[in-house]
């Protein structure tokens, strides 16, 4: 049985090293890493196919096992994402200007890595690499709570890493993975607040709920949220602008169901009611179930559009699937208030009214507030971070994507001649 | 009863019109409140005094008397204080430059209000306004859990606060203070997650860990921590330097040893101790009592000065009194090792080389690493930060004092023509 104990001091003696490397011993374990994965590739995949006919021995779902799956193709992407994490800028040993204060001293805040970080996940084994590389490049020491029907794949990919750290005289207990991570594990994990500085669920609802009752450990809660779209009259003049909303609409909802930023709930405005046959007949076309309020109801039937009237639970409601719910509004200011009471994710609006993009972005409190675009840019990718750890939606410490910046802190450098405080 | 949900709630609402205020509104409301607090001084110092009647009823050691105990002269300066926190510069809508995507999006991150903070504090009724101050200058909502020994003047001070938000057509939910403050009350409010973005203790070691345990709001611990201070035989070869040494370490242990910044353990080079005595004898002239190892105890003695033995727990121990703690080391080395085990809040070293002064900078994982100077200096109005709101020794979102800045967070701004993910 694992000593979640043991494994956390030794996490932090190995976090100690990994704080004072240079960037380029950091990109070179990477390097090393990448170059482990590709020659054990056989190896790896010879271990998840022992997790992939497991989980079908025991009647998992073919969704739940595919994403369990590797193969010599994903493999190689997997080692091509370590090279380009290498490759990223190093936020750590970053400095503020020094300020002269007026006794004396000389203050500034240098930028350095967490510590030890927890990071709790499901299937994807592909997660175990990507999280270890953002991990060591960012300085940091990480132990893994991968799922249970994925640790074959898990111990062959740490064996790789371990194996990769040795080349590089680096400690192997920089990547620690639970090995047998059952419940209770994940508990003490959760717990070891003397060892473990944050932890990283990623995973659905449940998963974030339950770190959230159980951790004493700071927890950083993401992934769950509720995407609006406000579509308001002045977008929808000619036919080419409805074309261009239905398209974003479309991207928003279709181009991947299950992810945190997809479409939930469009907000129309009253005026704009006869452009919304136009603007979701594309998403009815590509299977998406419509959940509407009686007015846009009424025009959607009227066009011979199928949907269904919208329960109250329909709003507010993240469905992770082909579904999307249809609220009619007289404007920005009821969009905005309706927005105020479920929103906080990533939210949208549509339109021309420059007066009116400045009042969303200004009174919308979201990780992603977006003018005329698809939610589906609340990404790391998407926004320049280069790669994420996972999307917060909590506001304390990180916010919207995680890069390699959201696994550091600051100390404080204070530098004096002798100076007492008076 | 309070109920804590309709709190939140009415706090969420408040907090929604707060952080849209221009810089000018929110000093104009700390104005009204520090003009309130003059005008009412009367009506405060009377509730305040049937606190004090009742805590000496009650039969409350003199000293947390004397800390919930306000006069005219302390009342007077809590107004100038507010007025203070009124004149420092506003984080808020401060924006990054935008970044111009391959997808052609532009991207930056603004900085906004937490948005519901949820302060947790034990008898002194200063913290109210101070905290109130600070919330709202940052464009957050407050609720305050104060001590039950301080209701009347908390209540007092609330209704202040609260026609002074009157004045500025500004919601009174924006602060409100629990007038029954049980267990019950903070164990509800520890849990209001769906309102509340942050719970920040301010008292000791208990209260910390209470909120720990309980909150699933992120909670902001801070205010605990042990203090080394670390003598290279290089800063000691003089007489004057042997009493620069002995004034750091006097400030350090003596100017406030209830401070979590006051010194609790003295790291000495093994060569540097023949200065020891003339290092510790201010210290023991001061009353502290000093519990030092083997080594420095017979120098101490030797030098007929008075000390015992160290027992184990000494070391790694926050004394928050007038004790301190002795260690011979071998040099820094030893010292950084010894501090990685024990260290994290401020950790100093005296030295004259500058290489041993990059290193400690370099290896030492503190809230603030300090350099000859006393560790006293870690705090928000030493550090410029103008005003704490309470010290973080966590990592995640603020490390080490907190002032407006650390009460915001950001949001990513995405402006858009029509682009969709590809």
């Amino acid at each position: 049985m694992t000593d979640l104990r043991d494994m956390g001091q030794r996490a932090r003696k190995a976090a100690r090293t990994l704080r004072s490397l240079p960037t380029a011993r950091k990109a070179a374990a990477l390097g090393a890493i990448a170059a482990e994965l590709r020659q054990r590739s056989t190896a790896i995949l010879d271990a998840n196919a022992q997790d992939v006919a497991a989980a079908e021995a025991a009647g998992l779902p073919a969704h739940m096992v595919d994403r369990l799956r590797l193969n010599a193709t994903s493999l190689a992407a997997i080692a091509r994402d370590v090279e380009a994490v290498a490759a990223l800028p190093d936020p750590v040993g970053e400095q503020t200007a020094q300020q002269v204060q007026p006794s004396g001293i000389r203050v500034s805040q240098r930028r350095v890595p967490l510590g030890v970080l927890g990071v709790i996940y499901e299937s994807r084994p592909n997660v175990t690499v990507d999280v270890a590389a953002l991990a060591l490049m960012s300085g940091n020491a990480v132990i893994l709570r991968g799922g249970k029907e994925t640790v074959q794949s898990n111990t062959a990919l740490e064996d790789a890493i371990h194996a990769a750290l040795q080349t590089q005289q680096l400690p192997a207990d920089a990547v620690q993975v639970i090995r047998d991570p059952d419940r209770a594990r994940m508990l003490e994990l959760l717990r070891l607040d003397d060892c473990v500085d944050a932890i990283i669920p990623r995973g659905g609802a449940g998963l974030h709920r339950f770190c959230v009752e159980n951790a004493t450990v700071p927890v950083i809660v993401g992934g769950i949220g509720v995407v609006h779209l406000y579509l308001d009259e002045s977008f929808v003049q000619g036919p080419q602008d409805v074309a261009q909303a239905a398209a974003i609409v479309l991207n928003a909802k279709v181009q991947k169901p299950s992810a945190c930023n997809a479409l939930d709930t469009l907000l129309i405005h009253r005026a704009a009611l006869p452009a919304l046959p136009d603007v979701v007949r594309p998403l009815l076309e590509a299977g998406v179930e419509l959940r509407a309020d009686a007015e846009s109801l009424e025009v959607l039937r009227a066009a011979g559009l199928n949907a269904q009237a919208a329960a109250p639970g329909d709003y507010g409601n993240e469905f992770l699937a082909l579904v999307a719910s249809i609220r009619t509004v007289n404007g920005l200011d009821e969009a905005l208030d309706f927005i105020a009471e479920r929103g906080g994710h990533t939210d949208v609006i549509l339109t021309r009214n420059p007066e009116q993009a400045t009042r969303f972005v200004q009174d919308v409190d979201s990780a992603a507030v977006v003018v005329n675009a698809s939610p589906r840019f609340n990404d790391g990718g998407q926004l320049g971070l280069g790669a994420e750890v996972a999307i917060s939606t909590q506001k304390l410490h990180a916010r919207g994507p995680m890069g390699l910046r959201e696994l550091t802190t600051t100390k404080w450098v204070v530098l004096g001649d002798g100076q007492v405080r008076g």
